[in-house]
C-alpha cells in the first residue's frame, strides 16, 4: 500500500508517470533497449527532450515570446551562481525570504555588487517583505516565490522596471502567473516536475549577452540555447521522467485546473489547522504557500503521540525543517485529496484522545 | 529480444542493474516508495551514497590513502571548468588527445596559462603522443585516459613530478592502472558506471584550498567533500543505479576479472579486423583501446551491405563518429563476448557474399 508522502522534496510524483518511468528504464518505445542504455542523439531520446521543452513553455504560456526552456544539471544551487555569472554586471537585488534566498544572494556576491532589498528575517522568515523600493537601475531583481522550508509564498509577483529573475524550484507549475513577467526562471525538478537530477530554467534570449565578463561554456546559458540543452550528455532519466509528469499535468487539465485542486487542498488543511486548538500554522496568513504548509504543536508533550498517529496513518515526511521545528506538510501537485484528509483526521484523532 | 548494444554513450549497463534499477523506481528497499519520491536525507538514501562512495575508492583500491570520492551533476564537460577553476593558479599543461581534451583545454584558458605539453591533431588523433617534456612547475598535467571517438587509450600512465588529473570518463573501472598516480580523476558515468546525469570525482583532498581566487560555493570541491556529496539534492537515481553497477562489478570479481574479459574482447574484435581484408583498423596498434573499436571500411560501396547485416543481426550503436567516419564499437565492460562473436560474424558474413 502505497503511504501518504508529504515529502518536501525529493518528493511525489503521479503513480503512473512512476509505472511509465519505470518501464522506460527496462524498454523504452518498445525498442528493446532501456531508456538510459541509448545514445541522447537518438531520436528516441530527441524526441523526449524536444516534447519535454516544448511542453515547459506551453503550460507556462510562454511559447512564441522569446522564451527558450533548458533541461540542466546542479540544481537551484547551481542557478545561484549561473544567474549572476550571466546576468550580474553592476548590480542585482535579492528579496531575502529564507534559506535558499540567502544562498542565492551568497553566491552572487562572488560576482558583483548584490544587495538585499528587502527581508523577512525578523521573524524567522515567517513572512513575505511588502513595501520596499526597487531600484530601476539594477541589473535584476530576484526572488524565491515559495519557501519550502517556511511555507511562505508570494502571492503578489512583484511590478519592478528591470530584470525579474526567479527561484521557483516549488512552486512551478501549480498555479497561474503571468509568467512572462519574468526574465528567467529556474527550477529544481523534484518537487512539481520529475526527479531530482534535472532544472528547468526558462530565460528570455533578449536579457543574455550584456555582461562584459568571460563565461565558462558549460556556465553560459547562450551554449545551452545553442545546443537545445544538448551540449553534453543531459541526464537522461531525469528529462524523460519530466517529461511524463507534464504530460500527465496537460492531459489533466494543465496548470490553471491543478491550481484549483491545490487551493482546495491548503484551505482545507489550513482550516483543520486554525480550528483546532492543538496547532498553531507558522507562516503569517496572509502570505501561506499553497505548498508547504508548516504548523507546530501548541505544547510539546503530544509530540510522540501524534507522531505514533502519523505513522499508523502511513503518513511520510511530516517533520518540520531544523529550522523552523514542527511539522511541515507538503502538498504538491501529485498529492491526492485523499491524503490531506487522512492527515486531518489524525490531527482530529490527537485532539479526541487528549 | 535484446540489442547487442554497441552504443558509445548512454551505453549498455549490466542488465540485472537495469532490472533492479527500474524495481527501485517502483519501490525502494520494500517502503511502498519510490527511490525518486523520497527525501535525500532519509536513511534509504544515505546509505546508497555512502555505499556508493565507499564502492568506487574500494574498487580503484584508494580506500585510506587520502582521497574523498564525490557524485556530482553536469558530467565531465563540468569538470573541465572545475579542475581548472580549482587548482589553476600559474600554469597548467595539458595533453591534446582528441576533441575531449581540446575542449578541457579550452575551458582552462578561462581561469590562467593553459598549455598544450603534446598532441596528436597531426594525425587526427590516431595515437598517443609520448616523448613529450613536461615542467614540473605546472600545477598539473592533464590526461584523456581514453579517447572515446577516436579509439585510443593511454597504455602508459605518464610518470610525472606535478599533480596528474585525469579524465577518464570512458575507462574507468574497465583496467588495472595505479590510481594513486592521479591526484585528481574524473569520469561521466554514462559509459562503464551508469546512467547519464553525474559524474564521479576522485580527488586527494591534499591539492585543494592552494588557489588564491574565490571560489562558489557549487563548483569547490571542498564544498562537496564537507557535505559528503549532499550540499544540495544530488542526482538520486543516477548515484543509486551506479551503486547497483559498481556492486555488480564488485561481485564479478572487481577490476582485475573484468580487465581479462575486456582484453578478450578486444583481442577478438581487433583480429577479426586485421584478418579481414575489408577492414582498416583507425588507431594505431600500440595505441588501441579496449574500449572502443574504431575500424572503416576500404570501400564504400559494401557500406550499405554492411549497415543491414548489423541491423540484421540486431547491432545497435556501431555508427562511427563523424570526425573519424566508418566505424566505433564500444566494448564496455557490460557487453557480453557473445555480442562480440555476432559482430565478428556479420563481418566474415560480409566478405563471404562479395
Amino acid at each position: 500500500m502505497k503511504k501518504h508522502n508529504f515529502s518536501a522534496g525529493p518528493s511525489i510524483l503521479p503513480q503512473p508517470v512512476i509505472e511509465q518511468s519505470a518501464q522506460g528504464v527496462l524498454n523504452i518505445n518498445n525498442s528493446n533497449l532501456s531508456l538510459i542504455e541509448i545514445s541522447h542523439r537518438s531520436k528516441d531520446f530527441v524526441d523526449i527532450m524536444d516534447n519535454a521543452t516544448s511542453l515547459a513553455l506551453e503550460l507556462l504560456n510562454l511559447k512564441n515570446k522569446g522564451y527558450k526552456a533548458l533541461f540542466l544539471q546542479g540544481g537551484a544551487s547551481m542557478q545561484f551562481l549561473m544567474t549572476a555569472y550571466n546576468l550580474l554586471e553592476n548590480k542585482a537585488g535579492y528579496i531575502n525570504t529564507g534559506a535558499w534566498s540567502s544562498k542565492a544572494l551568497k553566491e552572487a556576491k562572488n560576482f558583483g555588487d548584490a544587495i538585499e532589498v528587502a527581508s523577512s528575517k525578523d521573524a524567522n522568515f515567517n513572512y513575505i517583505p511588502k513595501n520596499y523600493e526597487v531600484d530601476s537601475n539594477l541589473d535584476y531583481l530576484h526572488i524565491t516565490t515559495n519557501n519550502t522550508i517556511f511555507g511562505t509564498q508570494f502571492h503578489d509577483i512583484p511590478d519592478v522596471e528591470t530584470n525579474l529573475i526567479c527561484d521557483m524550484s516549488s512552486d512551478i507549475f501549480s498555479r497561474q502567473i503571468d509568467f512572462s513577467k519574468f526574465s528567467l526562471i529556474y527550477a529544481g525538478a523534484q518537487k512539481n516536475m520529475g526527479p531530482a537530477g534535472t532544472t528547468l530554467v526558462v530565460v528570455k534570449e533578449s536579457i543574455l549577452g550584456k555582461v562584459s565578463r568571460t563565461i565558462p561554456s558549460m556556465l553560459d546559458y547562450k551554449t545551452h540555447i545553442d545546443k537545445d540543452s544538448m551540449f553534453n550528455t543531459p541526464p537522461v532519466f531525469a528529462v524523460y521522467t519530466s517529461m511524463l509528469t507534464l504530460e500527465w499535468l496537460k492531459e489533466n487539465g494543465g496548470i490553471s485546473n491543478i491550481e484549483k485542486k491545490n487551493i482546495e487542498k491548503a484551505n482545507l488543511l489550513y482550516d483543520a489547522i486554525d480550528n483546532n486548538e492543538l496547532f498553531n500554522g507558522f507562516a503569517r496568513k496572509e502570505d501561506r504557500s499553497l505548498m508547504n504548509v508548516t504548523f507546530n504543536l501548541k505544547n510539546q508533550e503530544h509530540k510522540n503521540n501524534f507522531d505514533k498517529l502519523c505513522l499508523e496513518a502511513n503518513i511520510n515526511g511530516v517533520n518540520g525543517h531544523r529550522s523552523v521545528g514542527g511539522y511541515r506538510a507538503s502538498i504538491y501537485n501529485a498529492l491526492s485529496i485523499d491524503s490531506i484528509k487522512v492527515l486531518i483526521e489524525v490531527m482530529n484523532e490527537l485532539k479526541r484522545t487528549i
